[in-house]
């Protein structure tokens, strides 16, 4: 569902080559009735679909549904997908939140199926594994929250950096904000220009906050703004922290070995710093770092591609996990 | 008038430091009512205007009204305008074309003052120096035509190339298509692609081929085919056309010197081939050419500025030639 | 050999998936001795080779040499390694033009195995299927060549244009340059701007004359302009020229599908113009036409990924015919 | 001097429509020699010199010199020009640090000059206005340290955030890199990518802190890293900072109106963040902050183009300040 989105998209084109998936409805709501090759006319000559529009029995007809839908929709369809059994992967931000309150408040809308919230499983393959196997409602993370909650994890768990103090500096390419007219995202607006946006205001604040919070069993609140820059896709995240007392570069790089060693999308270097180039169109999720002269302050970069390891790609690693298919296939 | 375009703003800009200039009002639509640094905080600090809503009176206070409107608006003030005895450049396309029935083929819309299109002065100043100074109502080229026709005319007046064949392809920059929210000119859609679009459908299909005609006294109908590139400013035209016999690369250079010699805004090179970068914000155009190996082929090149030589900057140039100022003041 | 170029990279990416190929070694040049990974981070994880300095033993291992060399240096190996019995594909220009005076010509120094020029293929699979089936020096054609050869040859071959005034105007991204240091091709030089090169003198331009008249058997010249614009990855060709008297939009259209219906990379649209957005990353040609109003006049459109369809794409293509295997087999 | 450069290029730009200068000689090294017009096209027709090979003599006919030179050239020079009672504007990082140690450190190789590193001004207008006036050695500020202190100096001087944990992020676009032929800058590689780089090892951190305390009287050390996005102007530093106790977002305002209220290219926006479009090809800077939700966190922004407000326009605003212009003269 809101398969004719830039997430929808990637996400077809992941499941057309995955050997496991027969796809077999891609609901859209602007572009229903039409060709699926003349929307995107890029897939022309590879699939041979239309766009539904969505029903409850067409849907009831597959094991799984993606829900790539604008926020706030999801949660109207789930309760009773659910209750037909369906299992349910959420790329879109209804499900991520635990508090009903926090997601009024940067969501701007009340949530219609909080029940839900407390049972829906929060799918950062690397940290979740076990729960994702077993759930029926899978919350697929944010682009950003993904960019920087696998940097910090490892070591906020070890307790290496402190938890205060931390900043979160992202920078997004422009299919993050959707597929939708706006002359704020045309071409002129973005092109040779650079900016911070949505400051204390993004509803990615909370969910690093609370994921945080939830694996961790710490409070941890981190500085996170958002920045646009000019490039079609990719999120850069570079990370701040005081490192503890006596915390050397080779603790830093144990600690990712530890948490990340039979991670098969997740690459760790102590030497080389990220560049975004090298992960998109891909999975995998490139991290960096550097401990400063004065050796207190812990530097971090991060790099994925934000429709895949942020979007479509972790969609399908958690969709591998719920079905007990190798946690790789279709994304290599 | 439609002060808050991307032709507006580049004409605001320039105004702003034009020596002779006094800008009294800035007319917008849906901007009317907005501080003009709060919709264009780039000018902020130079400017401490607001934009207005359009009033006949008001308008009527000025000498001079830029009209820098969506294709369809100006022929419905024109008319009271003139008759107020005020002075008129028109950006848009409504006065470019001498025939109603083409304007109506073109623009999918009847003309409502028809009878003026015949004496408005279509504003090339290199060829239409004379009438611009005298004219009530000038008919500023649109950024395509202006590319096209400023190397083609001296070629066809001399009759230097065959008058049959002949093919203009150009390149544009997103800015050309105006400021408004699109998915098709979304970051996303543009970057990273190209294509051409509207072709055989285009209006400056006629208006090229009506100025050649106005101008050489001949029919002469070329092949144009637009093409939108990723880069916010400049039109790259590329035209081919077959020599006439006996005719070298020296006769070509010899008809760009006796038609420009003295044309401060044209820069004709024997041997480099133009490039968009060294035309962007400024109101040159620069032409180059090569005859090919086989010697009766033409190859002519020509850059501009789409805002500037194709929009605002040749809007004042042609107000300078209508008050008698010199005719680069502002502009250089 | 010469893989760590930005053809070498692709082909790469492109044997590392494909079921029937085993990649032996990765000869390069510069980067011998480097981790593949380090040179490109981009594969990290996905292959754990080092680029080797060339040997004529380590090749001879092989069935299959893919050569992404710089031009001239192809000829110097090719004829051991025929004498040896290797096969060879190479995506480099020594072996596509018939005529050594030619190629001395257009890439200033002389062929030093001009005997070979006579039997090596011109490898473009739509046209020269058999004899690509069962030749051992396969010349993998250029990327301009390949996105004027597609749409023009079908109409070439029917002779639904006239042979006379045919105008190839192609728009190429810029890894098409190779991979490289040099100020001409630096980001600040080639972003925001445009720019026609090598005009009149580009090495493309005999292979396009050439292979036209060795398939259609008529000598045939066409006006071929290259231009640089913006972008990573992708060429975009408009190509003019005069309909044969008679000659309708259908004509065309059927001629189209006589010559590609069973051509699994070629998508022709009689309604679509082609956008560049949707080929890369494929192998496919999209070609898209418009016959203009006054009727004889005949605009065709076509656009490749300049590294794909352009080069590694169609290396692997006509690997396939090489060795048996399904033509489409690793390009999907 | 290294007036071919790209800073040396936006300066001849300015200079050339200055009221007060007249330019005398453009000295230049690999480009000495040829038309100034040959190697910039876009200034065809606006200027008629020859970039002269550097000589002493020459130099000395004119009352100031402007060095744009790679790091470690200046210290060679200036130190004969200041003899001969030459004024100096050196937009290079050679006497921008106050201890020799530093520079060797950061710069890698000795300082040859290091007895005029006491006596140099640190150009920045807003705060070192009076001494600007009166010095004959002026080091202009390098980019990144111009985005970082104008934002940073009034805060720390008035004590609203604290002198620890100051974060720096900044994103600069590639001109900043200079004009040179590299793998590294080339379009491919920068294009549709975006890195940190020189992490703890650029020449801009202690410039920063260095300043920071030369101005405060305490020393501070700030966490600075650089970043390459895809853009050819531009500098956009976003920065993270503790509140003391009891600060509000108003006395934010309050010390910003206190130290820019009258500094005619400082513009801060209690309400808009800042974007780099906004700055391009002016002089300005654009102030932007945020408190965070918590209350105790300041975000702070800015905005300038690399070229202008952090190169050549400060350049020509320091001589404004030196030879007793308005501030603004040729700079508006």
């Amino acid at each position: 569902m809101g398969a004719s989105g830039y997430s929808g998209l990637e996400l077809t084109k992941l499941l057309l080559h995955h050997p496991a998936v027969h796809i077999d409805r891609l609901f859209a709501n602007t572009s229903a009735g039409r060709k699926v090759a003349d929307v995107y006319p890029w897939l022309a000559g590879q699939i041979d679909k239309i766009y539904d529009e969505y029903s409850l029995d067409m849907a009831c007809a597959s094991d799984l549904l993606f829900l790539a839908l604008p926020s706030g929709e999801a949660m109207n369809l789930v309760p009773e997908l659910l209750q037909k059994g369906k299992k349910i992967i959420d790329l879109g931000g209804d499900f991520r939140l635990r508090e009903a309150s926090t997601y009024e408040r940067y969501y701007h809308r009340p949530h219609k199926a909080a029940d839900l919230l407390a049972s829906a499983v929060y799918g950062l393959p690397e940290w979740n594994h076990d729960r994702i196997r077993t759930t029926s409602l899978l919350a697929n993370p944010g682009c950003y929250p993904t960019s920087a909650l696998l940097p910090l994890l490892p070591l906020l768990k070890e307790q290496l950096i402190l938890d205060e103090g931390i900043v979160v500096n992202s920078l997004s390419g422009v299919s993050g904000a959707g597929r939708s007219a706006s002359t704020d995202l045309s071409f002129v607006e973005v092109n040779e220009s650079a900016k911070a946006y949505k400051v204390g205001q993004h509803q990615h604040i909370p969910e690093i906050n609370e994921t945080l919070q939830s694996i961790i069993k710490r409070p941890i609140t981190v500085t996170f703004v958002p920045h646009l820059i000019p490039l079609n896709r990719g999120i850069y995240t570079s990370m701040y922290a005081t490192l503890a007392k006596g915390i050397s570069s080779d603790d830093i790089e144990r600690a990712y070995r530890n948490s990340y060693g039979k991670s098969p999308f997740v690459r760790v270097s102590s030497s080389a710093i990220p560049e975004l180039k090298n992960v998109v169109h891909t999975n995998f999720v490139d991290i960096g770092f550097r401990v400063d002269g004065a050796g207190n302050r812990l530097m971090v970069f991060s790099a994925i591609d934000n429709l895949l390891k942020g979007a479509a790609g972790q969609a399908v690693q958690n969709m591998n996990l719920m079905f007990g298919f190798d946690e790789t296939e279709g994304l290599l």
